[in-house]
């Protein structure tokens, strides 16, 4: 048996119109249309399989360009799912750490960023504890910056996975009930999600513990309710935030115990929602803690997806920047 | 002088048929037949250039596809050699390590299995110091699972690379007198050999202190021996084993010195072996312990020639899995 | 709108006849020659485009080539360079570093090197802090081996661009005023530049406190100085070197303070160099040590076009030793 190298692929995506695309980089969701998340939605969705899968056909749209994982957070989730996102668009990838980097010998971290670029980065993917890291570098980079995180602020490209996995299996965003779940405080992802939604004419609820909801969250635009069965009544989609015990200086909960008994996740409870409810996570998800088992792997979870949903929503994103960058004539070094 | 891109490369290999050939994993070699093995043997060969080097020209026959290493050990020799089988059958590799991954924020094992596969998996790569953990990946996904080691249970690639070393030098693997010296209770290395070498007809003899070998072990068709000289007598092939301190709960031997004085293979204690005896080792090796240097690089010596096999035989099983993957339909997401 | 691949692209570089090189290791520049350095940076010149950035067209010349980072200390500026090169010239690329390792295992760096060319490595690209690393694997493997630094030794890509970044604004190197600045003692960057700007007729001051500068240094063709307004005069270039204070075994001059005092660069004191003087530096950066923020920013500052050229470097001498190793046959395995 002889097997000769396969015939040249045809790559061939019919995209959506993206002119109205005019952003060189994607920060957060707070400032970006409804009609601009619409069309990363529409774009993501062009990169999937009629399956559901994502294409993985190496689509030539970032040939010759290089992205730069800039990560001063550990994370190997969202890391690599831009690692995939722009290698299947045919982008190369380098990954940059701060415990190998010369940030440790010293250098601050706008050098460490005009470094990659003059090596030649067309995007830097950046994660950092500190707010506005992004932004930061943004202002004086020629590179196109994605926040993929930034401390409590924003996760846009999370957000706009959500979004993507609650229309794709709702058909709409508009008027569903959507309910974030658990440690409202110290969510990034809770905020980009509230962002986007509300723009998109979804209804809010959020639901967890006092302490550890900021008291002037409704300002937007957002129900507050601290009973998780009232908050759930009803509910389209639950996205469930992950108690992040990492994160937090002190105790704002009496126990793991506690807040299982009060906003644990169970098919019991689960109840009261609507009997197509959607359960989501962003992960890594504590079993047995904000979701039980049962919950986790049962029918109504989508948590999988979203993960798959992820890279195609990671590839449009890099698609519309590199549009807009082209359009601009941009080039780093 | 202008220099222009070269002719586009013609990709042919003449392979063996492969449609005897049923499975999706590879977990082991307890239940994997003769036959299944010597097609691994030989569709390796075919990955082989006339003067025993490996064909570097981007075979396209794993394009579009993922391969992810998920080490839960320290490992480059390893991990490394199944990237460079990927890469040169053209799929893409993503590296995971438990100390970056969201294992240490608590995640399970299977849970990040799902999330790889979820970002679009083909093929999981997993070494983990607890045995049956590739079993219970296997189970569960859709992916392609190759053990690459768990705990002192089996390294499936290991023993095939050092099965194809012994028949590229010694024509056969009947009849020939395998000895594998050294700790034996603990090496997934020997009880993949011994698997594997017992069932193409190998005479198979191991050795080491008694401490080091399992009581029961003859019951795997092998004999046993605590005597150096006395085991490699007329000897085919040595395959040394790794003292490895860092996997010895307890002192199982009085000292390195007293092992070495024991157990340690030196040109002397070769005169009883065959004149054209083979000398193996899995690597890493402690030069002056197990093996001394006149041995390491001496004539008899194969062990780089081992790990230039090793990539081989792993192109091969990617090759033979992806084979079985595309007859079921099989796709990740 | 319906995106198609792009046409295959053209390949096409003018370079200039390079069988006048005759090396198949990188180790130093200290037995370079003029002219051999000068094809270098013409070969450089050529993987550049007229804006002053760096091709990225994936140039074809290692398809199929194997190039692996083996370092033993931290550096990501260095390492990534190298890997860029590479991949523009469409090699593979493995990263090796000690931590992850078998070195850890008790390994012997020839042993590892062994085992990375057994694999199939065409180019070791090797960090270490003991000098003369680099030559002891060159004599043993048949890889092609570059020096990435070996002790206070010699860097020799680093001493490459920066010569290709000084002929490239000032037209020359005959003739120049350029003046090494600080930590002499410890610098293989300052060693790779004085062997290479002396056999290319650039007039070397090098300047720092009496401690950091080595008594004979003299004896290599350069004017030493101990007072920086003395040293600067009339430059035409002035190449920083970065405090180390990670290598210094003993305090070498009496604090930070006093060093910024005596040997820090400022706006005003560069007002005795020449008009257009070049203010270089290999990174990172210590901001308000030995360079102001000013200079570092200012308009005199070349800092990020070094790194830039850095890539362009490294792609010259992957294409010079790989076609050397062509015109001798070899290959690894």
């Amino acid at each position: 048996m002889t097997a000769a190298a396969p015939a040249a692929e045809i790559c061939e995506v019919t995209l959506p119109d993206t002119r109205r695309w005019e952003r060189k980089h994607l920060l957060g969701l707070q400032d970006v249309s409804a009609e601009e998340i619409l069309l990363v939605l529409n774009v993501a969705q062009c990169f999937k399989t009629p399956n559901g899968a994502v294409r993985r056909d190496k689509l030539p749209f970032l040939k010759g360009k290089t992205l730069v994982n800039l990560f001063f957070e550990n994370s190997t989730r969202t890391r690599t799912s831009f690692e995939l996102a722009a290698k299947r668009l045919s982008a190369d990838v380098l990954n940059f750490t701060a415990s190998t980097s010369s940030m440790s010998k010293g250098e601050t971290i706008l050098d460490t960023a005009r470094v990659i670029e003059a090596m030649g980065s067309d995007f830097i993917v950046c994660r950092h504890s500190c707010p506005g890291t992004p932004d930061y570098l943004a202002a004086h980079v020629w590179s196109s910056v994605i926040n993929a995180g930034d401390g409590a602020h924003e996760h846009p490209t999370q957000g706009l996975l959500d979004m993507f996995t609650m229309r794709e299996h709702k058909g709409r965003l508009e008027d569903l009930k959507v309910v974030i779940l658990g440690d409202i405080l110290h969510s990034r992802v809770a905020r980009s999600n509230i962002w986007g939604l509300t723009k998109l004419g979804a209804h809010v609820v959020v639901c967890g513990p006092k302490t550890l909801i900021p008291p002037t969250l409704y300002r937007l635009g957002v129900e507050v309710c601290y009973h998780l069965d009232e908050a759930i009544k009803d509910a389209d989609v639950i996205n469930l935030l992950r108690i992040q015990l990492e994160r937090q200086q002190k105790n704002l909960f009496p126990s793991i115990r506690e807040y299982r008994h009060l906003y644990g996740l169970t098919d019991k409870r689960l109840g009261v929602a609507k009997p197509d409810v959607l359960i989501m996570h962003p992960g890594p998800v504590n079993r047995g803690v904000e979701i039980s088992d049962e919950v986790a792997d049962g029918p109504h979870s989508v948590i999988t997806r979203q993960v798959t949903n992820g890279v195609a929503i990671r590839m449009a994103v890099l698609y519309l920047l590199n549009q807009e960058r082209e359009r601009l004539g941009l080039r780093s070094q």
